[in-house]
């Protein structure tokens, strides 16, 4: 079977972990993926959480070896809406050299390419130059409930030199890039109640605060006029950017004509005195992510709705702290709140920002397997806007820094409709993979 | 068949006007109550429309008599939330007294009191004291589309002296309500679009406005902190209230602590330096109606939406114009509108104020009438904070002016769950007919 057939092979089980109705399909994948691993000659176990299960595969480990842990998660996010895919999310296909499904570049095709690294390197020599442990979840994207608990359990087990995710992005195609810094995530989900059921809006429209509007004047005390965050302290604790990150970043091919194009959007809009980089790499932010309530129907309805409701995230940055940030937040939004509402306010998912060193031993070493397998000399060294909060897990329960070699080009969609990976990355991925181990060893 | 057994074939139709896959219903309803007006000797015609039929119906018109026009309309409000109904919405049924329906008060039960005040009266007399018209229509709920057209093409068939509508409501139980005035409407719904497409927020956010935050800022520059319209002018052209309505408004049986259990809110809330009624009946607002965007599932997504709507309804006062107020707000919003997003509104329908003088000649006979049917001498003399914009076009096309004799409660549940209607409102509804036609035949 070919590397592209193994792919589609697993971007065609929709594991969508947040979806109830769907943790057959995630159970499915994770038994999938299993099997192949077991059929390239690593020893596989299967462990089950009380959400989807982890599948951990490793070589057979020698004494006197590096050890290098390589994490990924097989699980995707949902992929509505499905109105705006131009193929089905999980029937991939390939167009003008480019995959297009749900998972194939978050998180499939760049775990998926390491494993088949690791099946060439065994096929072609029969042993790895490391001793590798593959951890693979399907948590990932619900904020990895029961990663931390796993490793915590097994940290005998897991025991490890360094630690490998190709779960990032490269600046453009061909650019090989190393990742040293990620934004952290806080999230929460905020309701407010008014009357007791919808109300007639002429009848009593003018004596109720009306669940909306309160809302809205909620939501539209998050940011200034500048598209700063307004909740007090929310800066506090943010790492100012180093004169040398501004300075390489203003030189990566990855200027604002490019993100304004990827987007679609009428304009590029931020916080005063920031590059657009800088903004998503190095700032954090306030997001509505989903917003309700009142008549959602066709034509109109003259109701005062009972209630409303908003999902947020923030985007976090070193060294800010999940924690520190929701409470801030929701001490804001309570003062801020109207009279005659009430607001409940729960928290979600989150996860710490991470900031490494580049010029690291092990960092210098993926830094020459990026070389290497792109067959270039320029590495662009860049941080990310999006979260992968068990980075800093590893780091506080196995004490190991973890090294970001990450896939996905700037267009390929993670989240959103026609989510997309170049056939090209993913056998760069594979190539990768083998150039990473052999630097490991030695470095 | 009793009147209340009539009364719930009325209310079996699921007439939902405004959902176009109950158009059957709403046909069939009208084919009903066509039905029951010829039982009861009047001759009727249904007009069809390029919406749903409008029914008239009428006696024997004879020379030297006054004319009555009495309308009502026979479409009924969606009934979502259905969750929230005790009992199913078109199951019809009587708990202490109180029948429970959609329709029951808004306005199926009001219009057949009307109806079966005519064919008692016949059935007794062989006659009326007027000439009788029955105009009831299948759009009121959705800004009575046809029906101007309609008056405007049979103005000479439905030439009348006086219009009776009994669609208000009582300051009580037991307590004769004579409406002289109500506020007009103005809908409107935006549209705030940003990406392409649904973007990850991690990855761009920061980079472009989110379309839910554009949304959130621009509903709340709709107030200022006193709960006053914010919107440049849109006071401007408000009708003051008279000292002499202040003063018999602060004895109504209709308090503070009765309108705050109506609501079942938390506080009362409104505009600075008015009562709670002033507010609702006589001071304009600007109402959220329904809101949505982004990710609506359980859990979390981190999207970065692309669109966001919000549906939007403002009660008018005299001797405010819906397109004055409709120019006013657009043209705020647009001048609020963050950058980074297109905003898009498109007007619905809207309906003007109305104010008419409690003390002319058709007036006074109104409250004779009131008194009769309820056996007390006080008639409360109201406004109200509900739409009727038809008012406006009776008095537009026909040129004449309407009494309003509303029979609703204040915790009927009009446009809500659990919509409801006494039996002996009801059963005052059929005699207040009876006098009314004798107290104008003989005004």
């Amino acid at each position: 079977m070919s590397a592209l057939d193994l792919l589609f092979d697993f971007l065609r089980f929709p594991s969508v972990s947040t979806d109830p109705a769907r943790s057959g399909d995630v159970a499915a994948c994770a038994e999938w993926l299993s099997g192949r691993l077991a059929d390239f000659g690593l020893k596989v176990e299967v462990h089950p959480t009380r959400g989807h299960p982890i599948v951990v595969a490793r070589n057979e480990h020698r004494p006197g070896r590096r050890t290098v842990l390589i994490y990924g998660h097989y699980d995707v996010q949902p992929e509505d809406p499905v109105a705006e895919w131009k193929s089905a999310p999980f029937e991939p296909v390939v167009r003008d050299g480019v995959i297009y499904a749900r998972g194939s570049t978050d998180n499939k095709g760049q775990i998926l390419a390491h494993i088949l690294g690791v099946a060439a390197t065994l096929k072609a020599t029969g042993d790895l130059p490391v001793n590798l442990i593959f951890v693979i979840e399907g948590e990932e994207e619900i904020g990895s409930t029961h990663l931390e608990s796993f490793l915590a359990a097994h940290r005998d087990a897991l025991k490890c030199d360094v630690i490998a995710v190709s779960d990032t992005g490269m600046v453009a195609p061909g650019a090989p890039t190393f990742t040293y810094g990620l934004r952290g995530i806080a999230t929460m989900e905020l309701r407010v109640t008014g009357p007791r059921t919808d109300l007639h809006s002429g009848i009593f429209g003018g004596a109720v605060m009306n669940p909306l509007t309160a809302l809205a004047r909620l939501l539209a005390t998050l940011h200034d006029g500048d598209c700063r965050v307004a909740v007090p302290g929310f800066y506090d604790a943010v790492h100012a950017l180093s004169d040398w990150e501004r300075e390489a970043w203003s030189r990566l091919p990855l200027g604002d004509e490019r993100i304004l194009g990827l987007t679609g959007a009428p304009a590029l809009v931020g916080e005063s005195g920031y590059t657009t980089l800088e903004r998503t790499w190095a700032r954090p932010t306030a997001e509505i992510n989903g917003i309700g309530g009142g008549f959602q129907g066709a034509g109109s309805k003259t109701v005062l709705p009972r209630e409303a409701f908003a999902k947020l995230s923030f985007r976090l940055v070193p060294d800010q702290s999940p924690q520190d940030i929701l409470d801030k937040v929701s001490a804001h939004l309570r003062a801020q709140c109207p009279p005659g509402v009430v607001l409940d306010i729960q928290s979600g998912h989150s996860g710490e920002p991470y900031l490494t060193d580049p010029h690291s031993r092990f960092g210098k070493a993926a830094q020459r397997a990026l070389r290497r397998a792109f067959g270039t000399q320029d590495v662009a060294l860049i941080r990310e806007g999006g979260s992968i909060p068990i980075i800093n897990t590893f780091k506080r329960v196995l004490g190991v820094d973890t090294l970001l070699l990450g896939l996905a080009l700037p267009d390929c969609a993670a989240h959103g409709p026609n989510e997309n990976f170049p056939v090209a990355n993913f056998e760069d991925g594979i190539r990768l993979n083998q150039a990473l181990l052999e630097e490991l060893a030695s470095a």
